[in-house]
């Protein structure tokens, strides 16, 4: 029988086993699958921890989530098209959900599927090696401390790429006295009330920690950028400057020569894919980009398709596009799709590493992904599902935040599964202090 | 050729390296050697960075180091007996030196030995296994992301065991809103200045860290225990209680009914002995004790003699007792000294674990400790040096402190190398605020 090894049991490698249920369910005949989780339970970094740093196991910590974090795009841009919002919740709710609303969202679906006990829990994957056609794959229990070496014939690797910190220098940050952390160690807000923050980044880690900072009342936030200032209409006590050059004491001086004094400084410089248990020659290399190189379709590793990448794009559409890739890499282990030879699959990747190429700015950025999703799902038997609507809601959401960085959350986008339009949150975004679950599905206030 | 590996270039893969180098200066053949060193630089935790969780590679930071680091004991009490401070430094120089002063030290005799072309830095072992009589060592360049597979006849590890941070669970701790970190994460004690900070912990680390934030500044240092309070004569502002039961909020509550409410709360509640790098039968698992199981004479790995770890002890003598461990090894590994069978050596450890287990409070701990570095030292070609001085200093110096926790590092030891005694140094610790090379070996000032 085939044995399939699942690395990782967040929203990708649910993603997966529910494309294996899915099919099971439908009559087929599926692999062995085994899947490898080092957390205490499923959904990736998802799972909220006050931990930062390495865990209780002494493992690097999985998650970057962090207290009071509501959904920075549409939820209906990420919706499952074989499990709806509506369906899980029992009615439509607003389109930017915190943390813990989703969590459940995609905790309910894997646990409807019937595939928890193919998940080996607080077992980390210590070492991945071609052997033979297949796989030696190396887990240690992180309860007992018992290694296993396992025998699989292929691997799909669904540990994400928003783990590993990508970490710069910058001259005087040794001797800065304030505390710097980067955004994967940022749990919550409240740590920097009363405080001037340095933050440095451009991208969606800068803009919305730097957001919830000024929320939850820091006297000041500075964004510093490399490239460009996101140039949002930001609320007062915000602002953004050119990059830091330097620091001397607590004093941080930028390539526009201005200078200011800060408490603390939040790098938000991005995350780098990081598989140091994968063989060398099995090892995605990439930066964050739409089409990442050596991956056929985005999915299978072309030097030795047997292992699966999944979920290693620069996202927009996040678990939509993960089904979508699930999707595809079960149908080609299945024996549905067949891949093509060498010479083809590179000449696949070569069009859309092309086509990536001309992509120019993030309205056309997410045609790309659109497009590739498409591709993917129509492939498969992956749900029919408006994917238009949910570009088109992409669109609309770009432009919300151009309009109002602070009011954006406060739209609402219709379901490109069910059609039906979310309601709007009853309370602003702004004045939402309160991320827990309970309070946000609660029936609109009795005010409004 | 015999191939040996160092795994770690930091006080011990340093005494090691030391005593082979010292070994081939006299004339003998040595083995092939390469160490592997993770970080940029030898000098294993005494190199600071201002880096926490995980570092540039994406590997987990391997110092716990701080700013503002003073001995916490004699340095008189881990001098190399091939190498004495004075020596060093030109001079006698005062008993408890700052961090980059220790550093210079160490670095010193490293550099005067003829070996950093054995060391391949930025270089990461990822796996040890048993291949026929030896092993096969998988390391990565962090610098290029290459793999290269070894084979060695002999395993060293020196990776020490202050660098994975053991981090309890305690009720309501996920909801603190303040920021919680780990002593591991530690970095300036200006981080604290002026708040109320919860130190979880009463063994060196607390009284180090709660010492250091109180110097600096802290409104008020709470320590709180497990077992027994710490009891030294704490200044003001610095309180002990019993163990935190649970937070509320902001607000921790003790097992003695009391509460408060803090701003921060710093875990130092230990580190754990991880070598997730070795296979299942080649790897040490002990807490932080005097004696761990397993290692025949604390060195020679039983199941397995041809892997050896080094100062993997509760830790009294630190670079003298790494010094003692390390000629031993090399003595092995040259064939100076025979082990003898599986049942000598089990019954030679249970005599040691016995005599563990005799041991009642620290001044029978520094004379467990005395007799073992005089055991492993006297078989072997390490220099003879006055150890019962040392641990004459180390019984002084325990009674310094609770005498007065503030002022314990105000006095002076004579070496046990030299036999000169330390100069007191020019400045109280509790008013020593830089702690630069500089600045503490400068002449004193002229107000004395």
């Amino acid at each position: 029988m085939t044995r399939v090894a699942i690395i990782g049991a967040g929203p990708s490698g649910l993603a997966q086993m529910r494309a294996f249920a899915r099919a099971r369910d439908a009559g087929a005949t599926i692999p062995e699958i085994v899947c490898f989780e080092k957390q205490a339970d499923w959904g990736g970094l998802w799972t909220l921890t006050w931990r930062t740093g390495l865990d209780a196991s002494g493992e690097p910590v999985h998650g970057s989530m962090y207290r009071h974090l509501w959904s920075n795009g549409p939820k209906e841009c990420l919706e499952f098209a074989d499990y709806s919002f509506e369906e899980h919740f029992g009615r439509p709710i607003p389109s930017y959900p915190p943390r813990a609303v989703l969590r459940d969202y995609i905790a309910g679906r894997a646990e409807k599927s019937g595939f928890r006990d193919w998940i080996r829990f607080e077992t980390v994957v210590r070492r991945v090696e071609p052997f033979g056609d297949g796989f030696t794959v190396i887990s240690e229990n992180l309860a007992t401390g018992e290694e296993v070496t396992d025998d699989f014939d292929k691997v799909i690797v669904a540990t994400g790429h928003f783990s590993t910190p990508n970490v710069p220098e910058f001259e005087g940050l040794a001797d800065f006295p304030g505390r710097v952390l980067h955004a994967h160690d940022f749990r919550d807000a409240r740590n920097f009330t009363g405080l001037d923050l340095l933050v440095v980044g451009a991208s969606y880690s800068a803009e919305d920690v730097g957001l919830q900072c000024w929320k939850y009342g820091a006297k000041t936030v500075t964004m510093t950028w490399r490239s460009a200032p996101m140039g949002f209409n930001w609320p007062d006590r915000v602002d953004e400057r050119p990059l830091v050059t330097r620091f001397e004491g607590d004093v941080a001086h930028f390539s526009d020569g201005s200078s200011k004094r800060f408490d603390a400084v939040l790098l938000c410089t991005g995350y780098r894919h990081h598989f140091p248990f994968m063989e060398e020659s099995l090892r995605l290399r990439t930066r964050n980009r739409l089409y990442a190189p050596g991956l056929y379709k985005g999915v299978a590793w072309a030097a030795n398709p047997n292992v699966f990448y999944l979920g290693m794009q620069d996202q927009w559409y996040t678990f939509t596009m993960f089904d979508a890739e699930a999707w595809y890499a079960r149908d080609v282990i299945l024996g549905r799709i067949a891949l093509p030879g060498p010479d083809a699959m590179e000449a696949d990747m070569a069009a859309w590493a092309a086509r990536e190429a001309a992509v120019d700015g993030g309205y056309m950025a997410i045609d790309f992904q659109t497009a590739y999703v498409r591709e993917l799902a129509h492939a498969t038997d992956y749900p029919p599902f408006d994917l238009a609507s949910a570009a088109a809601s992409f669109k609309s959401w770009k432009r919300d935040k151009e309009a109002s960085i602070v009011g954006y959350r406060d739209k609402a986008y219709p379901s490109p599964v069910t059609g039906t339009m979310a309601p709007v949150h009853h309370t602003p975004w702004a004045d939402a202090m309160d991320d827990g679950m309970e309070t946000f599905l609660a029936v609109r206030a009795a005010a409004e």
